[in-house]
């Protein structure tokens, strides 16, 4: 009895030294993964879908004041903006708002030619837009090519339908009117013009290290707004759309790096002839406007 | 000796069963963070400071297809737009990308009035703003009120402070050029209005369940680039900020309700007399652009 112990003993410590090898390997992992769990890496991660994995992180204790220009000392010069007359000033914003307020998002357009120093200058346009600590974190590829306007449509169908039908599942017995869309994109192939906008969702520094793009998504959509309001201003329309779970497909066929995410594409034309819109109508200004 | 180590037995065999007892334990953990680590949930999760903790998770697998539309059984009523020719849509494009060209993010604004009429008028073109499922997540809480001016002033400062001095520590070495700045936010008392947008993370059910609001900082960030380009429209001036880890307390000044975020805060007024703004250019088009 005491024999069999004693000889044992050394299966014991052997035991012993590597549970004990294992608990540490474990405390170690768990120590990486915390502070992933509880930094405010983790917690000011940008959404991301499946596309778009890789590590867009802000560092908030890096970032800026919260007031996105370079905080670096830049030259400051003087700046003065025309300045209208508070009748003028109603007048135009007024226009503005009508202007806007005819914006429908169309999924029905036209194989119309557009000028291309149109979309050229909505593109410059856009491009006006401000960006965390001016990194202007965009790229704007507009897809013309009508065999490349195809793949597109091939792949954004191809997982729409996916998309689609594992839905179905999902809302099959509280939503039968959704059953009535489809993941057909007709606007893929007769709009003249796609613009793909991508977020770089990091930059590079000379030196090779990633450089932050701070507030890279909230600063690319503002973009696309700028984008929206310069389509509407000369009689174009679109539809803003996010192709789930294409992102890394696109990205690929267009030839775009990795630090360049698809944040939305859009179609863009002339309405074709048969357009039709739902019949949606918007908040009034008491139900999105509150005065203090 | 052998009677030493027979005695100890119990001993090692109590030791054994606590460190089993501890991986278990540990195994535990581990796989209850696997899933937070790797769901959709927490890919999907869109960007969070500090304010916004609390659930705004999109769940890709229930998302509609993502063109922004209600694709319930809504009618549809036919659609045009005025048509204009490619010699005006050009003529339109390059003087609309002239207007937003001059527009500068700017922290010295006059404490001159400015008619509400008019910020009425760019909140309702902000409003015009396409959104996930046509949810409109935005709230558009404008303060004129000096007094809460100077709360939210306070409040932002304190923050400000907080995060700067933060922040020095790490730059000290590498980046003693930004300790010029300060985070003293003068324009906060002097801009007439303060405009606080809102993300609404999801809205309510009649039942009372939540409804989820697709997209809802991307579309709010849009509606938030459109707001820019009418205030530019009309001669007005105001700095993009997105005051850090203030969102809570200034949700709560503004007697918000919590599914509300604070996204973005944009003073508005006239440039001051003596204003300036840092000399950065913009990326050309070729910069920002690609034609395929």
């Amino acid at each position: 009895m005491t024999m069999a112990f004693s000889s044992l003993t050394p299966v014991f410590v052997a035991i012993i030294c590597v549970l004990i090898g294992i608990i540490v390997k474990g405390r170690k992992t768990n120590s990486k993964n915390e502070p992933r769990k509880t930094s405010k890496k983790a917690e000011s991660r940008p959404w991301v879908d499946d596309d778009l994995k890789d590590s867009t992180d802000l560092h908030p204790e890096e970032e800026d004041d919260g007031e996105w220009q370079e905080s670096e000392d830049i030259a400051h010069t003087p700046f003065s903006l025309e300045r209208y007359s508070e009748e003028d000033m109603i007048k135009r914003s007024k226009n503005f708002y009508e202007l806007l307020n005819k914006r429908r998002s169309v999924r029905f357009i036209s194989d119309e030619p557009v000028p291309r120093e149109v979309i050229d200058n909505v593109i410059k346009t856009a491009g006006t837009s401000p960006s965390g600590a001016h990194t202007e974190p965009w790229t704007f590829v507009v897809v013309k090519d009508i065999e490349i306007k195809h793949k597109i449509r091939e792949i954004i169908e191809e997982e729409e339908e996916i998309n689609y039908k594992k839905r179905m599942g999902d809302r099959w017995v509280n939503d039968l009117k959704r059953l009535r869309t489809n993941w057909i994109k007709e606007y893929l192939d007769t709009a003249p013009y796609l613009i793909l906008i991508f977020k770089q969702v990091h930059g590079m520094l000379p030196d090779g290290k990633k450089k932050t793009h701070y507030y890279n998504e909230i600063s690319v959509s503002i973009a696309c707004g700028i984008l929206l309001a310069a389509l509407q201003n000369v009689g174009l329309v679109t539809v803003t759309t996010t192709p789930l779970n294409c992102g890394p497909r696109l990205r690929v066929l267009l030839g775009r790096p990795t630090n360049e995410k698809l944040l939305m594409l859009l179609p863009v034309g002339y309405p074709s002839k048969d357009a039709t819109v739902p019949d949606l109508t918007r908040k009034p200004l008491d139900d999105i406007m509150v005065v203090v």
